[in-house]
């Protein structure tokens, strides 16, 4: 199709404001593609659940999964008990379409500021089990509110969903310069999950002998990713270590201002979801001070998972180039949106 | 008792190394209190599970118990399974033991280079829960080895064993100056045991209202803890999150070369224990290149708990000083320690 229907769920917070600049650099990027956008806009989120009580209906659902691709700000507003949004539309959004890869790159822009004070040159990618481990709503509890309460979380793992994600991560790893895979679990103490982890990259690798693989607990990559991030090359890790390393590159890296994600259906029975690793920051929201560029790299990703990897490329040249001059300018997040989308269009 | 019964699990690789020197430490830092050591040492570890596939027996335990206390070194050796003696003896200790109270001090002495271009003043302790959460062992595996394993891996969490660490944790927050606690957790995506652990803050901030509470979650913890370690002081958080934490904590004020801990039993039912937060570290094994200053650390820590915070003070005096004049120097693990041992003694 040259056509491109995207679904736009804006969320809450900042997700309305930074996803608007997103689509402008989405446009400016398609220019010449031969390829047009259409665009579709799901109120879903706090306002929607205040109305209505949904989260995320069977119909929304439906109509979603017509689209080749999904847009998504942020969810979340404090206005709701925690967990609902969180489950009900965001995690539900990432497991009924089967976003079993959940890319996360990080990577150091030259010009970037860095926590670190010596970082290194960084650029690597986690690849995130999406619909498996702490993350699948498995738990319960009973006696709740009494002395007696007992709270249980389960973490559900498969040979099915660990292999397709380990063989997509090595697939990444093989096609970059490096080639190195790193694992990332506890398989110390979560013996039963870790050891499937392990054996599953064990096993894999004899179809990729050209990448070299390690393994660190999780707690030791937290280390190396303050004191030698330059090691990693492609991590592969469940859903949680995954949410936590991310949010910890993304810092590295130069903030989650910065941080793209894209949730990957590689399969292409549905389609995939692009999203920036922030959250909706209701502290900030509506004053126009939210950097967009997390979701304008989100674009990229989703250009790249489009077939336009031409395309992504300006997208991320662009933010490369503007990062570079960033040091000391305060511009609202319509005037970077459209600095990026003015360098997009060239 | 005059007399300090210390059970002394020295372990594996560097453990041995870093518990002789914590050794020296302790009875330097004890001459004049009127306190006397005597030690027993336990050959648990690598080498006794070849020697007798013995982990650590009912009669080890009941022998540990009847001490004052327990210092121990490290334990893992890639010669023996992953998870077994993690499960089998260092876990068991702590479970068995009930030190459902993990203490870790973070804090960055002055002269101690921090891996953060500005780290700023940090200077805080995690509590870490000790005997819950995904480190029961309440997980299991199903069809292993075939393309239908199912691995499980049970976070349990109960009221009784939450409020017990938070109000330990509270009582350390009303003690210090800046009063705050922080709490850390995943409570929108692991509602059960996260609800409770959130519940179970609130209810006994009405017992310390002087306690200033705020959340974090686990991911953004990692973000601040890089980007402003300074805004903490007492963490409390479950058994994972705080191994997590804790590591890159280590991190940041200088590296686990440093980083002390306490497995505290607070109800005083069993000897409480005290370790370096690293590990065995076999590449470094047997070359007098470990830093037992994490060990020194982990004694006066260990001095505390058995009412001696003079002595505690020196010893950490000691470090402080030592740190100080590091820059550059290379010494052996038993230089730092007779260094460390000559400033105690004074
Ligand atoms: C909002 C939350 C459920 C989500 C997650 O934990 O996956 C977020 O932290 C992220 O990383 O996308
Ligand atoms: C060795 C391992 C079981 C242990 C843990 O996970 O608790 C270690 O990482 C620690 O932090 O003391």
């Amino acid at each position: 199709a040259q056509q491109i229907d995207l679904a736009v769920v804006a969320g809450d917070g900042i997700g309305t404001e930074v996803v608007e600049q997103g689509l402008l650099a989405l446009e400016a990027a398609l220019t010449g593609t031969g390829r047009t956008l259409r665009t579709t806009d799901f109120d879903l989120g706090a306002r929607r659940w205040h109305a209505t009580g949904e989260t995320l209906t069977d119909d929304d659902l439906a109509a979603i999964r017509t689209h080749d691709a999904i847009l998504l700000g942020a969810i979340g507003d404090p206005s709701v008990p925690s967990g609902v949004l969180e489950r009900g539309l965001l995690l539900k959004l990432r497991f009924a379409l089967d976003h079993y890869v959940n890319l996360r790159p990080a990577k150091l822009f030259p010009g970037v500021s860095s926590p670190l004070a010596d970082p290194g040159e960084i650029d690597f990618v986690v690849v995130r089990e999406g619909t498996e481990g702490p993350y699948v709503g498995n738990g319960g509890a009973i006696r709740v509110g009494t002395p007696h309460e007992v709270a249980n979380e389960v973490s559900v793992n498969t040979a099915f969903g660990v292999e397709r994600v380990v063989r997509d991560a090595f697939a990444r790893a093989a096609a970059r310069p490096r080639q190195k895979l790193t694992l990332v679990h506890k398989h110390n103490v979560l013996v039963h999950a870790g050891h499937l982890w392990r054996r599953t990259v064990e096993a894999v690798n004899a179809e990729f002998p050209q990448v070299t693989v390690d393994y660190l607990h999780v707690d030791a990559a937290t280390i190396f990713l303050v004191t030698d991030p330059s090691r990693f090359d492609v991590i592969v890790t469940d859903n949680l270590f995954g949410d936590i390393l991310t949010d910890l590159a993304g810092a590295v890296v130069g903030g989650i201002g910065l941080a793209a994600s894209a949730n990957i259906n590689p399969d292409r029975t549905a389609p995939s979801m692009f999203e920036p690793v922030h959250g909706s920051a209701p502290d900030i929201a509506g004053q126009g001070k939210a950097d967009p560029t997390a979701t304008v790299l989100s674009v990229a990703l989703l250009l790249d998972h489009l077939g336009l990897p031409d395309a992504a490329a300006k997208v991320e040249a662009a933010v490369a180039a503007d990062v570079l001059e960033r040091s000391g300018r305060v511009r609202t997040t319509a005037e970077v949106g459209k600095d990026l989308a003015a360098r997009i269009a060239g």
